[in-house]
């Protein structure tokens, strides 16, 4: 990279990731070229300041960054290092060992790739809502290999300290064992359930709580996304999946013999012992917070009244969430509120009128 | 039940659930009576309106409610069956088939027995926020047997409907296979992805997201409860286990087979028909909401401000999440509204200064 003009940067998709590390990167100073099979996409990242949809001179690209869906990763790579002779590639797929293993079998120059794995951004796909502050203080996993070359890496780094994400340096294989046991186990679990209960009788539904929409949430994820994610880190997958397999069947066992061994509570232990280790807010100690429920209207206005009602107590609410009545036009509101701070936001929400539990 | 008297319940165990009702019927203008072997919890409740904690005249009893932890509720309905002779006995916990055929097995007069399950309010325990309001619209299944009286199982629906409970007659069997589906096969999923954490390396866990979050929370319930729960409802949780540990064995083979079959692709769709089966917000189809993302700094007011400005926009908020930054003291909420509202919000949240995504 000279040191007499900016950093120029070409991103291969311009996606929320691609047109956020796009806006991301110019605002550090960097000269970013869009391109994507969809020139609308590109267009609209173009807009929102993530680059120019002008293509640049091949030799003068220092940093190619792919971000396009999982499939299409490889393909592109290969592309970019033949075609940008001095650049280093990297790309923000989910899954890292794929795209290298088809680098190494082919005659490649493997020391100026470097994968990396920002986490941010997945519930939106299109660029309308990119900005350069998608990845501040977010995980931004690079992943270097053992051919390469140490100016690629720091290419790479730069990019990522560029987009103010938190850099995380990890061996590709652990990146993909990693993934696949804090993300695509907890999402096929979470499809198992979902799937179960296409067989379930349309009136055990009225059962259905809160707890059960949350374990199948992501469930309702794009399939043909994660059939590309699956696919690319099935190894991975499937070592986390016959572990769980394994451990289903002692959980099969301990329900069997329920009321003769300690099996079942030291699974259930287990599993009070996982959640601690996830950790609490801030990335801090887990902390326990008293939780006030307070029922409201399902109105304009409502929540805005509930909000000021409880800055007017002075109290700093931790967390909140929403479980919505299945039949009356209201939805129950769970403020998490400091223990000490419990009882006089009570007493204020009371003395406002809200209905309070 | 006499024509000139008000209806006498008694209440055995004053926690969050049997205050409750206990509030509930002494408003709807039943005689409540409470017991709890803490006798602080009875006092507690009685303090909130629940009832009083004089004994009643034995004879005079029409309804007991056992409302304690699972593993004592057999004991205590056979108890209530003896002590109060003309009452009605039900329960309030969340497996049937036990209970029963705990009766069954002994000369006890079960037409005087008639099962039932509020699904509310779970997630305290204790008395101290106990409302005449926690069952409002909140599904409570009565489950008739066989040799149930009629005005037994009238007196329980009566019970119900005082409480303002949507009132749900299933049977008995039928009842515990449901919540097995819907309450307690999920459960026990989110125990192993949990308990599955408790072996990766810590590291890894800087790369997990709100997924892992979701699909693990109910994973951090009390294993004391939920040993009995399960305890108490093993065979219809070994069905659904065994189910899905055959679903697991297939979805274990299609990802093995990714790149040759549809299996993979069919497994994450039937996923996606599962989550659409529960439904969307008050119990209608699902509704596409749009999305908006807006940072919020962690400080009190914040979100008053946030609310206040979005109702400046008289726009309903359909739903809201709070996903927590793991470092900076900042989180992001996220405002799902009807997509022609999205626009507009958007410019008038940009307007009132909110970073909004």
């Amino acid at each position: 990279m000279s040191e007499t003009r900016p950093p120029i940067a070409v991103i291969i998709g311009a996606g929320l990731i691609g047109a956020s590390i796009g806006c991301a990167l110019s605002t550090a100073g960097y000269q970013v070229h869009l391109r994507d099979h969809k020139i609308s996409h590109a267009r609209v990242a173009a807009g929102l300041g993530a680059g120019t949809i002008e293509p640049p001179i091949s030799v003068d690209v220092d940093l190619v960054i792919v971000a396009v869906p999982p499939g299409a990763i490889a393909d592109l790579v290969v592309h970019s290092l033949q075609i940008y002779p001095n650049a280093t590639i990297t790309d923000v797929g989910s899954v890292k060992a794929g795209v290298l293993d088809t680098l190494w079998q082919r005659d490649l120059d493997l020391g100026r790739y470097v994968g990396s794995h920002p986490m941010a951004g997945s519930q939106h796909s299109g660029p309308m809502t990119a900005h350069a502050e998608l990845f501040v203080d977010r995980t931004w996993v690079v992943t270097p290999h053992r051919r390469s070359a140490p100016e690629s890496v720091e290419r790479v780094r730069a990019a990522v300290r560029a987009s103010r994400a938190r850099e995380v340096i990890m061996d590709v294989d652990d990146h993909d064992a990693a993934v696949a046991r804090v993300s695509h186990l907890p999402h096929l679990m979470s499809v198992l359930v979902a799937g179960h209960l296409t067989e379930v009788p349309e009136r055990d539904l009225m059962l259905a709580g809160q707890g059960l929409r949350d374990v199948t949430r992501i469930a309702g994820s794009d399939p043909v996304l994660w059939e590309q994610i699956l696919g690319a880190n099935s190894n991975a997958v499937l070592e986390e999946l016959r572990d769980v397999q394994d451990q289903l069947g002692l959980l099969i066992k301990a329900v069997e013999a329920a009321s003769t061994t300690d099996e079942l509570r030291s699974q259930l232990e287990r599993g009070n012992a996982g959640t601690r280790k996830i950790g609490g807010k801030h990335g801090a100690a887990p902390v326990r917070y008293s939780e006030i429920v307070v029922a409201i209207p399902d109105s304009p206005g409502a929540l805005a009244r509930l909000f000021a009602d409880v800055s007017a107590a002075g109290v700093n609410v931790e967390d909140i969430s929403i479980e919505h009545d299945p039949v009356r036009e209201i939805g129950y509101l769970a403020l998490s509120v400091a223990p000490e701070h419990a009882d006089p936001l009570i007493e204020t929400m009371l003395a406002h009128g809200w209905a309070v539990s």
